[in-house]
C-alpha cells in the first residue's frame, strides 16, 4: 500500500471542544480500486476531491453502499475500534445484494487501521466523543445500460464526532411512506435507502417530530426502525426489539445491546412487534421506555411517540431509572476502555503494525 | 451560458454502422450547479471527468435522479426530440420526492437543445437509431449526517444508440424480490431503484430469462413493470396496462401508446392487473400479446412468460399480426418525422436559436 502524507495538516484548525460534525474531515483518506476483477492501487493520501467519469454508475443506477463506525480513545490516548469485523461483514452483505464486488478482509482492515493510525490525532479524547469513520464502495464506471459496473472504488474517510442527538426524541409512527419493501434492500446500507427517507422525515420534522418510526410497507402495522437507529422497547419488564428481516438494517449497536442484556440477565426478545402492542403499552403505562440505538447516536431515548395524530408521552423517569442510559454507559465504557470487554469487541490500534 | 467547444472531436472514431451503446459518448456535456439556493455556472464543455468531493451525498445517501430520452433524425437530417417537457416534469417529480431542488425549465431546455445542437453530428441517421440523452441530477456536497445536501449538479450527456434488445423476451414473474414498496420511490427515476434490481435480474438471467416482471412487494399478485419498461397485454381484444401508482415509473412511451391507441379506436384500459388474470390468459390463449415499452427499447414483445417454474409461450404471431410492432412503427414514424404528429410530440431543433 502506498502512503502519501499531507504536508498541510489541518489539525490545528480543528476545535475539539465544539465539534461541527461532518464539516471537518481528518487529513487523510484511503482508496482502493477494483478493475478487471482485481483490487489494486490501494493508497492513503490527503483527503481531497477525486475525478469521476460522468458515466460512473453510482450517478445513474445507484450502486453505492457504505458503513459507519467509530474509533475511541482511552485515558492514555490509545485508540480502539469497536467490532470492525462486523462492519466488514455488513458492507460485503450490502455489496453482494447490489451486485458489487466484496471487499477482501486485508484491504478493509489494513486500509482502515493504517488510516486511523496516521490520523490518530483526529480521534477526540473525551468520553462520548469519537472519530466517525465512513467506509464506502461506489461504482465508478459502467455505461448507460442498467447493468452492474465493471469498476469500483472503495474509500474510507473520517470526521471527529460528538454525540448525534442531544435531546430525547419525539417520534412519529409512519402510516403512509415506507423505507423499504419486503424482497427489497432495506437490510443493506445502500445509499438509495437514505435519500428516500428525507422527504417523509421533513414532513415529520415540520410537525415537530425528530424522527420517523418506520413500519412495514405492506400493512404499516409492524414496527421496523427509526432514522439510522434500531429500536428497543422496555415493555412489561422485557427488553424487546424487532427481529431483523430483509426490511431492517441489522445494527451492530443493537446486536451488542442484546448480547450485554442477555449476559446480564435481562429478559430479551427479538421478535415481530406490532404498532398496536406499543400503543397499548403507552396507554397502560406498561411501556416504560423506548429508545433508538446506532453507531452515530449510541443510544437516544424517546420522550413522545405519535400515532394517528395522537401524541403519547413516555413515563418521565429519572436518568438513573433508565435502562437506555444504563446500556449507553455500558457501551461507552467498553468502547473507551473503561471497563472489561467480555466479548472481545475492542480492537486496539497498535501504533506500528 | 458558457460554451467551450472541444478541439478534439471524437466523431471520426464513431462507427454508426455498429453502435456499441454506452461505450461511446458524444463530444460535449452540459453542466449546471445548484449552490446557495441558486442555479449557476451553466456550461457546455467537452465530455470528460469531473472532480467530486468524497463527501458528496450521492455517494453516501443516494440523492441521484435521472432521465432517459432520445433525439432522432429525419431524412433531411433535421433533429427532433420527443416530448422533452415530459422528461423535465418527471425529473422534477423525482427530485421533489428525494428532497432535491427542481430544475428550472429554461436550464433544462436551453441546456438540452444547445447541447444536442452542438453534437448534432452524433445523432445517427437511420430509422430506429437515435442519440440517447441522459440528464441527471446529483448531490455534490453534504456531510455525513443523513440529511439533504445543499449543493447539486445537473449534467446532460449523450450517446448514440441502436435498439436495446434485438430479440423477443423471455420474462419471469417475480415472486420473492421487489423493485419498490408502496409508500416508497418506485414512481421516481431515482438511481437507487436500479441497483437493487441487478441481483434478482442476474438470478433470472441465469435461469434463461431476459427480464423480471415485477409484482407488488406486499402480495406478489399484482403486475407492475419489467426492467426499464412498462408493460402492455393484448387480452380479449383489449390493450391493458397497469395503472400508474407509487410503485410504477410512469413511462412516457407507455403514455404515448395509450394516447395513440385511444385515438385509433382500440379498447384501452389502465387498471390493476393481477398475475392470475395473465396466467389464465396464457392458459386459455386469450392473451394474444404481451410487450414492454420504454425509451430505450421503444417496444419489445415477450415470447415466454414464466410463473412458479412454469413457462408459458405466447401465441406465435406473424410480424404483421402484432399490435406491438404496429405501435412500434407508429412511434418510430412520428419520432423520425415520417408521419403526422397528431399530438404535437415532436420538437424540432432549430439549427440556431
Ligand atoms: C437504517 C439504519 N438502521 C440502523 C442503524 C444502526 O446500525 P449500527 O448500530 O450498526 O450503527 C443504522 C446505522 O447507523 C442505519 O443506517
Ligand atoms: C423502471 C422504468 N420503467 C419504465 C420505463 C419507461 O419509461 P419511458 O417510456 O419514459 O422511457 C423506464 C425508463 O426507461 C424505467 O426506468
Amino acid at each position: 500500500m502506498k502512503i502519501e502524507k499531507t504536508s498541510h495538516s489541518r489539525i490545528r484548525k480543528m476545535n475539539f471542544k465544539n465539534i461541527d460534525f461532518g464539516n471537518q474531515y481528518s487529513d487523510h483518506m484511503f482508496c482502493s480500486e477494483f478493475k478487471n476483477g482485481k483490487w489494486k492501487n490501494s493508497i492513503i493520501k490527503p483527503f481531497g476531491k477525486i475525478m469521476f467519469s460522468p458515466i460512473s454508475l453510482v450517478f445513474h443506477y445507484g450502486q453505492a453502499v457504505f458503513e459507519g463506525m467509530k474509533a475511541y480513545k482511552d485515558k492514555n490516548e490509545e485508540v480502539f475500534l469497536f467490532r470492525p469485523e462486523e462492519n466488514l461483514k455488513r458492507i460485503n452483505r450490502s455489496a453482494a445484494r447490489l451486485e458489487m464486488p466484496t471487499i477482501p478482509e486485508n484491504i478493509f482492515m489494513i486500509g482502515l487501521k493504517n488510516l486511523i493510525n496516521i490520523d490518530r490525532d483526529w480521534v477526540p479524547k473525551y468520553y462520548g466523543q469519537s472519530l466517525y469513520i465512513r467506509p464506502f464502495l461506489i461504482a465508478t464506471n459502467g455505461a448507460l445500460s442498467a447493468k452492474p459496473s465493471q469498476d469500483y472504488m472503495f474509500i474510507i474517510i473520517s470526521a471527529p464526532a460528538d454525540t448525534y442527538y442531544k435531546h430525547p426524541l419525539k417520534i412519529k409512527i409512519e402510516e403512509k411512506y415506507s423505507r423499504s419493501a419486503s424482497g427489497g434492500i432495506g437490510f443493506t446500507k445502500a445509499a438509495g435507502n437514505y435519500a428516500s427517507s428525507f422527504y417523509p422525515t421533513r414532513l415529520a420534522n415540520e410537525k415537530g417530530f425528530d424522527q420517523i418510526l418506520w413500519t412495514d410497507s405492506s400493512t404499516h402495522t409492524m414496527i421496523e426502525e427509526s432514522g439510522t437507529m434500531n429500536v428497543f422497547f422496555h415493555l412489561k419488564n422485557k427488553l424487546i426489539t424487532p427481529k431483523f428481516n430483509d426490511n431492517i438494517l441489522g445494527g451492530i449497536t443493537c446486536k451488542s445491546i442484546l448480547s450485554l442484556a442477555e449476559k446480564e440477565g435481562f429478559f430479551v426478545e427479538e421478535r415481530n412487534i406490532s404498532v398496536s402492542e406499543i400503543i397499548e403499552g403507552l396507554q397502560t403505562g406498561e411501556l416504560r421506555e423506548a429508545f433508538g440505538c446506532g453507531t452515530a447516536v449510541v443510544i437516544n431515548y424517546f420522550k413522545t411517540i405519535s400515532y394517528k395524530e395522537n401524541n403519547f408521552d413516555l413515563p418521565n423517569l429519572s436518568e438513573k431509572e433508565r435502562i437506555s442510559l444504563y446500556f449507553k454507559k455500558r457501551l461507552l465504557d467498553i468502547q473507551h476502555n473503561l471497563s472489561e470487554d467480555p466479548f472481545g469487541w475492542r480492537v486496539q490500534l497498535k501504533r506500528y503494525f
